[in-house]
Order: C-alpha cells, then sequence, then structure tokens
C-alpha cells in the first residue's frame, strides 16, 4: 500500500512546493522589486517554509528539504521561472492568490500525510498538517513585513484545516489514496478561492471592543 | 520527590498557557481587528510559542504542545473565551500587560524545570527558562509587526532571566517545590508590573550616539 | 587532521560571534534607541541566530550555542563592548557595514564544515553553511521590522554561497585547512564589500512587471 502511496506524495509534495515558489516569485517581484537572488530566496523560503517547519517539529531532522535535492531544485526552478518569464505575467496579483491557494491545498494533505508517517496521531497529524499549508506563507508575510494572511484572512486556515482533518481520518481508517488526497486538496482549495471571490469572513472583534 | 513536582510541573504551565492565550487573543482584538479564526491563531501562536522553541532547542522533539492534547486545547479555549466575552473587556490594555506579566512569571519558571528535567546544566536551562518566558511574546509580536517587549521594555529579559536564575538554583541545589515556584514567579512578576507603573528604564544609548 | 581543524573552527566561530555581536548592538543602538539588554539581547540574537537555527536543522540539539558557554559570553561580551564604548562610535553605519560582512564571510566557512563535520553532503552543507552565514542577520532585521538585508541586496546570500562552496569543496576533496578558511572567508567578504561600495546589483524585476 505505501509504494503507490509514496510516489503519490512526492507528486503532491513537488508540486506544492513548485507552486509555492512561483507564489514566492511573485510576491517578490510585486511587493518589492527585488532582484533575482531576493526573488529565488523568497521563493525557496515560501516552498520549503513550510515543510521544514513540520519536519523540525516532529524531529525529522534533517528536513526532506535538505535529504532530497529536488524539493531546493523546484523551489529554485520556479523562482528563475517566474523571474525569467516576468513579462508575461499580466494578472499578477490573481496569481498570487491562486498559487497561494494551490499550495495551501497540496500541502494540507501531503504535511498531515507525512506527520502519520511519522507516527503521530491522527489529530497531531491534521494540526502539522494544517501548519505545513500555513507556514510557508507565514514566513514570507513576516519577511516582507505583511501581516500573515493566516491571521488576516479567516478562510484560509479553516480550508487547511478542513483539508488536513479530512486526509487524518482517511489515513487513521484507512481510505486514503490518490482519490481523497486530489478531493481533499480540491475541498481546501475551492474554499479558499471561494472566500477569497465573496470577500468571506468570520465575525470581527472590532465593533463591540 | 518528582510527582508532586510533575503535578505542580503540569498546572503551572497551563496556567501559563491560558493567560498567554487570553494575552494573545486580546492583543489580536485590539491591535489587528481579527476575526474568531485570527484571535485564535494569535492566542496560540503567544501561549504554546515560548514552550516550542524550548522544546526543540532542547532536542524534546515533537513539542510537549503536540503531544498533550491539553496544551492546545487551553491556548485555543482562552482564544475563544476572550473573543466571546469581548464586550466585557473594559481596561484592555492593562488587562494586556497583566497577562503577559503573568505568563512571563509562569513560564519563566516552568521552562527552566523542563530544560532541567532534560538534563541541561543550571545555567543552560535559566537561559532556556528565559527564552520559553520572552519567546511566546516575541513570536506575538513579529508577526503583528511590533519591535518585540524584549527589545524595548527593559524590565521583560530581567525579571524572566532573574526567575529562571532563582529556580535554576533551586533545582541544583535541591530546593525547589511548590513554594520556591510561586515565589519566583511572584518575583518576576512583581518586578515586571514595577517597571511599567513607574515605567522604569535602564540607560538608553541613544543620547550618547 | 581533525585536532588542528577543530581549533581553527572555534577561533572562525567565536571571531565570527564576537562581529555579529558588535554588528547586533550597534544596529540597536543606532536603529532603536534601545538600553543596554535590548542591545545585548539584539547582539545575541544576531551572533547565536545562525548557528542555531543550523544546529536545528541538522538536528544538533541542544545546539553549540547552549552546550558551550563561550559562544552565549562572547555574543553578550560584545553586546556590552559596543554599549559601554558607545561614544567612540565615529562612522556608525560603515562600521555596522563591515562587521556584518566579517561574520558572513567566517560564518559560511565554519557553517558549512559544521554541516559538514555533522556528516551532510557536500551540497547540503553548502546550504547548511550559507543559511548559517545569513541567518542571524535576517533574524535581526525581521526583529527590527527591516526588510531582510539577504532579500534586498543580491550581493549577500551570492558571496555567502560561494565561500560555503568552495569550503564544501575544500572539505570533499580534502584541501581543507588554514589557508583554506581564511581565503574562502576572505573572498566572501570582498565580494559582499566590492558590492557595497559600487552598489552592485542583479536584474530588479519591476521595471518589466
Amino acid at each position: 500500500m505505501f509504494d503507490a502511496n509514496r510516489a503519490l506524495q512526492i507528486v503532491l509534495e513537488l508540486s506544492g512546493t513548485f507552486v509555492f515558489g512561483l507564489n514566492g516569485a511573485l510576491t517578490a517581484m510585486e511587493a518589492e522589486n527585488l532582484d533575482l537572488v531576493g526573488v529565488i530566496v523568497l521563493a525557496v523560503i515560501t516552498a520549503l517554509g513550510g515543510g521544514i517547519i513540520r519536519d523540525v517539529l516532529i524531529g525529522f531532522l534533517p528536513p526532506s528539504a535538505f535529504r532530497d535535492w529536488r524539493y531546493l531544485a523546484v523551489a529554485s526552478g520556479a523562482g528563475i521561472i517566474a523571474f525569467v518569464a516576468r513579462r508575461l505575467w499580466v494578472r499578477v496579483r490573481r496569481s498570487i492568490t491562486v498559487f497561494d491557494a494551490a499550495g495551501l491545498a497540496l500541502f494540507c494533505v501531503t504535511g498531515t500525510t507525512a506527520a502519520f508517517a511519522a507516527h503521530l496521531g491522527p489529530f497531531q497529524s491534521a494540526v502539522l498538517g494544517t501548519i505545513t499549508a500555513v507556514g510557508g506563507g507565514t514566513i514570507r508575510d513576516v519577511v516582507i513585513k505583511r501581516v500573515p494572511t493566516v491571521l488576516s484572512s479567516g478562510l484560509y486556515a479553516v480550508p487547511a484545516a478542513g483539508g488536513a482533518t479530512l486526509t487524518a481520518l482517511a489515513l487513521e481508517f484507512h481510505f486514503y489514496g490518490g482519490f481523497l488526497a486530489v478531493g481533499a486538496a480540491l475541498l481546501c482549495f475551492a474554499i479558499r478561492m471561494i472566500g477569497v471571490k465573496f470577500n468571506l469572513n468570520l465575525p470581527t472583534s472590532r465593533p463591540h471592543l
């Protein structure tokens, strides 16, 4: 059972690494007018940040990002590609949001499976899956001096937690597989993009304070 | 000897987690007008941040915050309670300061004992106890784009280090117990609140630079 | 072979710790007008940050900075010295840049050797050496709310990576020694200072976006 799931895990993780790398690169170019090195650095920070935090918390050291050269290669490759093709980006802000949602979706699934494979319980795996999904974007935001999306946008942690929880239940009750993985990722992606489109938010605190 | 101290450790740690959770939640509502999710996220970051940093530095992975469900439950519970009761907070800024000082006081003691229990020497335990105490508030400040209190306020790291040092000496020379723990915490709390009340500071650098 | 290199490693590491401590202290005084405690805290953060990140990623816990009292002593000593001698700093901004470049240079060599000694491959060692070099300064910048130099300045990560790569090659092909270490550090320092002097930068992204 684990071989097909391992291939699935690697494909999803590298895909998430790639889209988060694009997101980090676009953010570096749009927000800060950084040069090529700065773009690559922010792409790598965004793409690998969540997974590194998760591996550190699990105790899986050195983190996957440093054991398998493909993660660093895909992350910096995404940065280089985005920089070289920078004149082609027409709707930059929308791309940034979509890539971020895609990375969120892929990582909330793969982060949970990675934690579960390290023998954490289903609840803990879901928590670590959520952290993996929001972690890279949060480090990216802090480094460019923005309030992290995980704080400012209600439907960011929630869809990530939803996808992670569904994945954790699937792993615990033995119905995890390719279809479930893609389904959980799509669910997370959809909720996030719906929240963005309709500008949905949970009740805020200020009116009453 | 260790059983009563273990119960004491858990009670103090959960109390510190709770008050730091309240502090994080109030900061989220007062400073940033975040919604319910943002409030819970910042409560959890503030409440668990210091302990997670300490456990990572000790090598105790996964950190206690993820092994024992009660930490996450108390931290998010504090966030929810603060949000639901938000109309009741009259003197918000004062509450924020008091809860932060209480968390600082409790964690400088429990952080030191946790490090000592992991077989670190007394000096190292005091350093890690200080880090545990100031860590959560520092991550909270960085994430909401404020200069961390540990840098801007002289009597923040000092009382934490004081309580941690007293605790470390007590552990090394075998006079640690309930009274000592509460005493060290009160000492830290008192010094911090006195510094706040009288706006005490150490000599600054700018006049001469 | 390892004994002379171990002494070399400690001398270079403590030197890098010292200059990064001076850099952190001067930054605290010039940028933020902090008091003595704040100056020491930022000195310690800048001086020990990179090495702590590296040791966490390698899995070498507790980090060297907490095992060997000299690191913390040198880091806080640098902070105290800088504060006490604050009226003597004439060209502060230049000193800040020079000390930062010196720390970058020393740590890109020692960070790589530390990773290699922990049995990481040459490529991974170079990556971790680069992270060790830029890590302390990055945490310093984030904490005082500046966009990190590693993002804003193209010739910051590049010289660090250059020195780290040369060191990694030397270790892998057995020609590492005192001369190579000093040479690699000087190479990194020179590239960084040349980039500063002539305000060199790689192509930026904004003109085309």
